[in-house]
């Protein structure tokens, strides 16, 4: 925990001065990655690989076959994220569609406790139920604004989406096996992916620690969205760690351990870490874990199409990361005035999303449209990113601003 | 609200006393209705019609092309019901497809109002946002279970699904329009279904009112879960008065009137009210507005499969009507004994259903499963239906009981 709180404090400086005079060069950043995106990706469009058939290709940006972005006007404005508009994005290709032909009979093994043994699906269903509705977002989402142009799939706002996963709770599943066995600081999760004969797994699998601190609302899900999890989202059982980054919810889990060390997987030991720009991922950097609270405009988002003149419904999305998002405001001046902005909306709890909403009366011009939210630990959402060399947890408002055209 | 009221009463009478008489048969007609049902559908398995074909066929019973129910196991646990597995009833075949091709197009006329006008859903879209989980439920769910045999669909419990609707408040369009004229008592919608040439529009014609009171949380929809609406749910604009059965949530809303009586169309004058057994509907009866508190269990539910003895996790849905579900019971052996069952997942608001789940250990037999609900305004899930002619409102605990076998 000691990392992450180095990394807030970071966080802090930066949001609360020093690197505003920046602020001109990444206004200019935010808008031609705006501009550049979408122009790439209609200029050479990827169909959907066969076991993300079933997105709505409408709503998608396909990167690559493992990394498939949701279109900034296709989020909608009912908080939860449509499953077949949900960004996909795997470390690994992954497994056979046939593991998520008969989900009760997943196994998955469960050690570092009292009495380990091994479950299938059907009798984690026996020992408890949950819902929990999260922010499911890649660590890298927002990447295509750092300006160090880091190497990684250049997402801007879609690798995100509000989802609903219902499984059984960790905290259940502990009870079952007599709790954790003495001294475990750690709960590591292994993914089903299939290592290639002659690897060194440890270069491969895609296994994550995370602190034995989110154990209280984890779950393993079956379920995302009222249906059976499929494949592309980590069916048929998928370790879900509210509040943390997409790479911490391993998919097709297929061990759970409480451990006295972080996982010796690259994944992890170097991996998802908050590198200096141009160093390497090491173990004495923070790892990506929690999420920080972030907030970006959907709608009016469209930089090419303008709108007319008048009264503007902007609105857009807002969370807190660990802690529920409390305000929001929004500029229509690039970041100069600040209004406060209305929630709207069901409430889905502290890792979900809200939806909010400003009206606002525009003339004709360009207007550049920004959004930040503050939780309810009180922690702001900054102008600029915290630069890093991968390029993760880019939560800078400046960035995430879009320029309309009002005629 | 007279008539709302004289209905409170008459089911607070019955909830109270009276009717347990009639426990032991109502279980019986339970039992039956529950494994004639699917029985029937899988004998006779229809299709989808063409307006609906993008539904989960395997999650749905195609009663006709135009009452399309969700299978009792289909709802998923996760809160909102997916688009894709959410009932359809029409009670006018739908207009053309054609009519959401261009959503933004489609015109709203607004009277009964100081400054009348007509807006196209592009204006109405500048007026206000506003997102709203409700229980969408046909008034004849659970129909299937009274002992009279009431003519129309024998919906069970799949006539409903939560959702969330998005669009501008009703309220936010009333003050663009300088308010309602003086006197107006009802809020009535029409709806764009096409009235065949020579037939009296009465005859045929959606139009439904509800008290003033609905406005305050009603609004105009476009958007259904995150994605446009679509033709079979009320396309591209939809009125919904949270809280009211799903008649009075008129498609493809062509007027919107606030007026000083209620609609002359068939379908409010006769249709839709809580007619004695054998009577024919007529004004001096309760117009079917708003819902009660009702729940039931999904899952185990299936009365055909066996289920291993143990634990087992025991859930469904409550809702509260007009306000939020507040508690929960369960009971195992056919409502002699009750436990307080769980509220687990997000709490989406008053309109929404909450998920439920109790842990029970269960012994091999058969085991009759029953949930009741009470609302935070003290009403609760009686043990009969209130008999009327139609099967409206069906929210007895006894009829929604399942019975299943564990082994």
């Amino acid at each position: 925990m000691k990392e992450i709180n180095n990394l807030s404090r970071r966080r802090m400086l930066v949001s609360t001065g020093g690197a505003m005079a920046l602020a001109g060069l990444g206004g200019m950043g935010s808008v031609s990655a705006q501009s550049a995106v979408p122009a790439a990706a209609a200029a050479k469009p990827k169909a959907l690989p066969g076991y993300a058939a079933w997105k709505d290709i409408d709503s998608m940006i396909v990167h690559s076959a493992n990394t498939i972005e949701t279109r900034r006007a296709a989020f909608g404005s009912s908080v939860i994220t449509p499953t077949n508009r949900l960004f996909v994005r795997n470390n690994v290709a992954p497994p056979s569609e046939d593991i998520v032909k008969d989900p009760d009979s997943w196994k998955l093994e469960v050690g570092g406790v009292v009495k380990p043994r091994t479950f299938t699906v059907a009798e984690l269903k026996t020992l408890g139920l949950q819902a929990v509705t999260i922010v499911l977002q890649c660590s890298g989402n927002g990447r295509a604004w750092f300006p160090s142009k880091p190497s990684g799939t250049q997402w801007t706002v879609g690798a995100a989406g509000c989802v609903t996963f219902t499984g059984v709770p960790v905290a259940a599943l502990l009870e079952a096996v007599g709790g954790m066995a003495d001294g475990m600081v750690y709960m590591t999760g292994t993914g089903g992916e299939e290592i290639p004969a002659g690897l060194d797994p440890n270069t491969v699998m895609v296994e994550r620690s995370v602190p034995i601190s989110a154990v209280k609302d984890a779950i393993l899900a079956w379920e995302i969205n009222g249906e059976a999890l499929p494949l592309a989202h980590g069916g048929p059982l998928r370790m879900i760690v509210p509040g943390y980054t997409g790479v911490n919810n391993v998919k097709y889990i297929k061990q759970l351990a409480f451990t006295k060390e972080q996982s010796p997987a690259n994944i992890q030991q170097t991996g998802y870490r908050f590198a200096p720009l141009g160093a390497k991922g090491a173990t004495t950097q923070a790892s990506i874990w929690e999420m920080p609270p972030k907030s970006w405009i959907n709608l009016p988002s469209d930089e090419s199409k303008p709108i007319p003149a008048g009264q503007v419904q902007i609105s857009g999305v807002a969370m807190g990361g660990m802690s529920a998002a409390k305000s929001i405001e929004v500029s229509v001046n690039g970041g100069k005035d600040w209004q406060k902005a209305e929630f709207i909306g069901p409430d889905l709890g502290p890792y979900a999303w809200r939806e909010f909403v400003l009206s606002a009366k525009l003339d004709a011009g360009k207007h550049q449209l920004a959004s930040r939210t503050t939780n309810e630990a009180g922690q702001s959402q900054p102008e600029e990113r915290l630069e890093n060399n991968r390029g993760y947890l880019n939560n800078s408002w400046r960035d995430h601003m879009v320029t309309i055209t009002v005629a």
